[in-house]
């Protein structure tokens, strides 16, 4: 275990490619301001490198370098362009790709070279000889230009596996020419930790080579594979924001940082940037329009999520007996879910998290407990339904809520006519204000059809009803509960577009039960917006 | 690496815990019969021991070894039962939490205990002697009463951290006293690789103990930290299918047993069990609902997806150029373009599990792969929807099945009148043995309404639907399919009595989608009841 106490980001290099090489994955299109915008945020984080394309090979990435050097304030970060050595048998100088690394006026330039014999003869179609000519040559040519050079020795352990002199010659062509680092990549992913480091080591004992890493995710084991490339003298990093990236992923760089920095005792990123991580993470997921896992370590919603009832009472009272890390470290947080092994100690948990002081409140805290348990036993869940636990919470505490509305009645009708046209409409007939109020909607299915009648009917009262839209909807059904027969349990998310919950309803009826969970969603939305 | 070329299940355990603390995971709720299938899934795969659950503590997985001691045919695993030593200061044979793990009958039975005295302090309010005694006392007399037992030694690292002598004790404690296994646990998933496999060393150094690991995944490592382990020594590992579990989750043991039967070179389950790996994963999030995680290593639909063209051409050449494994191992396949999961080699596969022999047939093999890329691209999915994926077969093979029926029209209605009460009705027209029919029908929901309308309608024609029954049905949304909106899919599984079928229906509307999917397990129960 390395410590060292204060940060120097020379000595290690955080190096980010996720809008190069994360951008790879499969689904994930960035337009040139989504690649400003998650830049933005790498360097808030404090990483000391952001790759941010290939300047030459896709046009975005040559008009994202030239707003970059002309929009983008960096703190921390260094902008690298990507791109490869000279192609076989033309000089550095003449290559149009070569020089449109130079045009991008970046910092730094990171060639990608192949180091895998096999790669050389059968993708590359050239001699080992001149595969190593084109290295030295595009380095030199690079270094002369004044530019820092980085070197991605492309299937480095395969090709170490196969040939292990030339891979070498590899790693010291790129050195003796001037290159800053060569960072080992295993470009299919394949590695384990201890092969991979004792790799490492021996490039590091017959080399004079600075030494990177690069991994993927493929045996699941890339940021441990990082890890141990470090362990074995590797002093550059490289991973994407979340793990994204080609196949299963690249290594996770916030997982890698977290690591270094709280499990390794290595300052690689400044204190009070590493505690944006878990928004960083968030944001991030925005941009690219990719779902962020709730489960990813240290920053996922659920990442100090605790559920099962038997830890509740300890977590209170010692949360570091039941947590790796303080959350707070991260900017994550502590979450307690309401479970049906939920006891006081949950309750009251979830309470505060919620900003309700249940301390020492026995009676509302044993209300509360059965409350739920009977309706745990019914079917309901709260463990992803905090909209509508915080209702039942503040009803047992008996706070006196406005009754925004009744229910008169509603029903929904779905039909397929003989052309096989499917339509759906739905009439809802409520109380509010005073006044009863009904309306009609269609819509592509029941539950949007009486989600919009109701807030539609709504809306003549609570015009703040119209910002809020079904985001998710999820259905189970729920054998013989309690010796009944079968049960439906619905969760919806909800959003008035700066956040979003999540209500619960049960019922024997599909229909029946998504209404419930409807109604507590537009009433909850009514308490946020502060209506009286 | 080790070397060994057989399969010896005892010499070395895959423990799957998928079922107690995969069970865990936020949003993951399991009824007894979902438990029964993951089962049936996971002894496909060859695992050694599948951890059922806690009886005693909870109803539910009472039930659960009830019922599988009658109903589940298990063809490679144990199952064991989790569960606490005794309480402290109670004799074992009176603790009726340890009674209850006798009355689950299971062979196995995996006692959680501490080994972290803080905890035993803290959270347990007892003394370290006590800890050892109850240890002691619980592995003794479920010893003595016949039973097989593993020690999951709780917080065991950090435990190791703080007070050596004490998680040591606790080691030799089970060992000496009959365990089997003592499983080290990482319970708040902080460990490091390196580290980790030094504490493995040192226990087996200094203890007689046959030692077992199990990882949770706050650091993103839990999958290296158990290969560390097995590197030190380790011979038992526990994890769960697609890694499921609290926080961020266990050890994902489909990435365990691919890695130590593919990279280490240890057979621990049969070759060709491993080949259902792919459809296992997805069979086992289809029931708990959870959707698949595209870029799981070695299962994920995108795992041997390449997507850069600076690959295409090599991988022509030689896909073992740009894949760690040949994805046929675990049933996966390698996919060039953006499409679906299906290939030739897998519908050859499925195929000749129905019963048709497609082998050589290459015409049909191309248009069902074609069919299904088309019908995955519009949200369909075949993986849990067996039944459908027959029928799409049947027609490609251009089979005379008979037209049994053909929809006129349909409609189904729910309300909520203004005293509260939902009712829900169905009408159904539909064409068959040259007639018209038409048939109402009341249920406790729409899809319960339209199926019990569309039997009720064609049993003059087919009494053989009298025995049809709809036992479960599943929704999920899909966001964003191929361009369109959301769409809706719906599973159903449908049972004659005898055995059961599941069917897909994809829609738009909700209620669509259903009718789709009743529609297709109609035709399937007819076609299985050999109706002309």
């Amino acid at each position: 275990m390395t410590n060292s106490s204060s940060l120097d980001a020379s000595a290690f290099h955080i190096y980010d490619t996720t809008l190069r090489d994360g951008a790879q994955q499969e689904g994930l299109n960035l337009s040139v301001q989504d690649k400003l915008n998650i830049a933005k945020h790498l360097d808030s984080l404090g990483v000391g490198y952001i790759e941010g394309g290939w300047p030459g090979a896709n046009p975005k990435d040559t008009e994202f370098f030239a707003k970059a050097h002309s929009d983008l304030k960096l703190k921390y970060a260094t902008l690298a362009a990507f791109g490869s050595t000279r192609r076989p048998n033309v000089k550095a100088q003449d290559d149009p790709q070569v020089r449109a690394l130079l045009d991008s006026k970046a910092q730094v330039i990171t060639l990608v070279a192949k180091s895998f014999d096999r790669h050389v003869e059968l993708a590359l179609k050239t001699t080992l000889e001149e595969n190593i000519a084109m290295i030295k040559d595009t380095v030199a040519f690079l270094t002369a230009e004044g530019r820092r050079v980085f070197l991605d020795a492309e299937h480095f352990f395969d090709g170490y596996r196969s040939n292990k002199n030339f891979a070498l010659e590899v790693v010291n062509a790129a050195t003796q020419s001037g290159a800053e680092i060569v960072a080992l990549c295993d470009t299919n992913g394949g590695m384990l930790p201890n092969e991979l480091g004792e790799v490492v080591h021996e490039v590091l004992s017959a080399t004079k080579a600075r030494i990177g890493i690069h991994c993927h995710d493929d045996t699941n084991c890339a940021v441990a594979n990082t890890l141990s490339a470090v362990d074995a003298g590797a002093t550059h990093v490289q991973g994407t924001a979340n793990g994204y990236g080609e196949r299963s992923g690249n290594a996770n760089l916030f997982s890698v940082v977290a690591n270094l920095q709280f499990k390794k005792g290595k300052i690689v990123v400044p204190s009070d940037a590493i505690k944006e991580m878990t928004r960083i993470a968030h944001a991030v997921s925005e941009i690219t329009n990719i779902n962020p896992n709730q489960h990813q370590p240290y920053v996922g919603f659920s990442a100090f999520a605790h559920k099962a009832g038997l830890h509740a009472s300890a977590v209170k009272i010692d949360p570091m007996l039941y947590q790796h890390i303080d959350p707070v470290l991260v900017g994550n947080d502590m979450r307690t879910l309401v479970s049906d092994m939920a006891g006081r100690a949950s309750i009251e948990l979830k309470g505060k998290e919620m900003g309700y002081n249940l301390e020492g409140n026995k009676e509302v805290l044993t209300s509360v407990v059965e409350k739920v348990k009977e309706m745990e036993s019914r079917g309901y869940t709260f463990e992803a339904a905090d909209a509508s636990f915080e209702l039942l919470l503040r009803n047992e505490l008996g706070e006196k809520d406005p009754k925004y509305f009744t229910v008169e009645s509603w029903k929904a009708t779905v039909e397929q006519s003989e052309n096989g046209e499917v339509t759906t409409e739905a009439v809802v007939k409520v109380n509010a204000g005073g006044k009863v109020l009904e309306q009609t909607s269609r819509g592509n299915g029941p539950v949007n059809a009486l989600d919009k009648a109701l807030r539609a009917a709504l809306e003549k009262i609570y015009p703040e009803l119209a910002k809020l839209e079904l985001i998710d909807y999820k259905v189970r059904i729920l054998e013989g509960v309690k010796g009944t027969g079968a049960v439906t349990r619905v969760l919806i998310e909800t959003t008035d577009g700066n956040s979003q919950w999540d209500t619960v309803g049960v019922h024997e009826n599909v229909i029946a039960a998504s209404w419930n969970a409807i109604s507590d969603a537009v009433t909850y939305g009514l308490l946020k917006a502060n209506v009286k």
